[in-house]
């Protein structure tokens, strides 16, 4: 085996996109998420899995933001990405557009994110480094999952948790319609 | 819903784990990972997975070391890792102890993350920010994984990359044997 570089590489990733139309349109919503690495996180996941909607909400900080746009990779002006001053507005918003909301958050009810039915179209909800998805937010939400945790911590880092469930529902089975 | 605090969330997550042990042992090596976050990210996550051992080699940083720890909520005392200099030896090392290593990396002949067969023990092995795991690394291997991307971008974070195929590792079915 060797790395693929330049043109290959972009040719063998165009090649897996066209053979494997991903099975969900995604979006986002950062609630107060304090940390611009981790929203330049956000928004390079958001590129990957092609989102159609990154909404920032309360103290997220938003583009431009040297901290911010370092780790996007300068992939911030790629995503559709608004800033809404009220996660509930957000949800509301979202929720109009036809997305089921899904809280990324350790809440009473929450499913293991593998086993929860995720639909068509699913925007992910995901809050601050200590305080998560309030429970307001949550209130607004058709479901919440959460990730296993195999040691002592009792969380992953926001933007990792959010990677992890958002790259499972890109290509989890859809369910029957 | 309402989110889970404090005792009822510790409960919350111990009596998921009981239920539901991983399916797999899990391992890591970060050939040449430069940023002390990144590093600090894999701590975090190698916890969360509770995998049997990070191998950090090249010009990892290792602990102590603040940014790292600082990213890893200090819990690198919680995973058993050592520093090897030389990735070739970290491989050669990990295949004796029975692991199946797997590079995440774009590579000729890499199958995406979701169709891999993953044995039961795995150790995944990931390279720099922008060099990504080598030739020579790579012909240690015995296969490559990669994440599929639906934008421009050719690559995710190392960190985030890394969390997305273990925990995905973690919960696939196991191969018949």
């Amino acid at each position: 085996m060797k790395p693929l570089i330049g043109t290959d590489l972009k040719r063998f990733l165009r090649q897996y996109r066209r053979d494997h139309p991903p099975h969900r349109e995604l979006a986002a919503i950062l609630q107060s998420v304090a940390y611009p690495a981790n929203v330049g996180a956000a928004f390079r996941l958001a590129e990957a899995t092609a989102m159609s909607s990154l909404l920032l909400t309360g103290i997220t900080p938003t583009p431009p933001h040297p901290g911010l746009d370092k780790v996007a990779r300068f992939k911030a002006d790629r995503v559709p990405w608004r800033y809404e001053e009220d996660a509930a507005t957000a949800v509301a918003q979202m929720r109009a557009a036809g997305y089921h909301l899904v809280a990324v958050e350790l809440a009473d009810g929450a499913q293991v994110y593998t086993a929860y039915t995720y639909p068509r179209r699913v925007c992910l909800v995901v809050g601050h480094e200590d305080h998560g998805v309030t429970r307001a937010t949550l209130a607004g939400c058709d479901g919440a999952v959460f990730l296993p945790m195999y040691g002592k911590g009792r969380s992953l880092n926001v933007a990792i948790a959010l990677s992890i469930v958002a790259y499972h529902a890109l290509h989890a089975p859809l369910p029957p319609e």
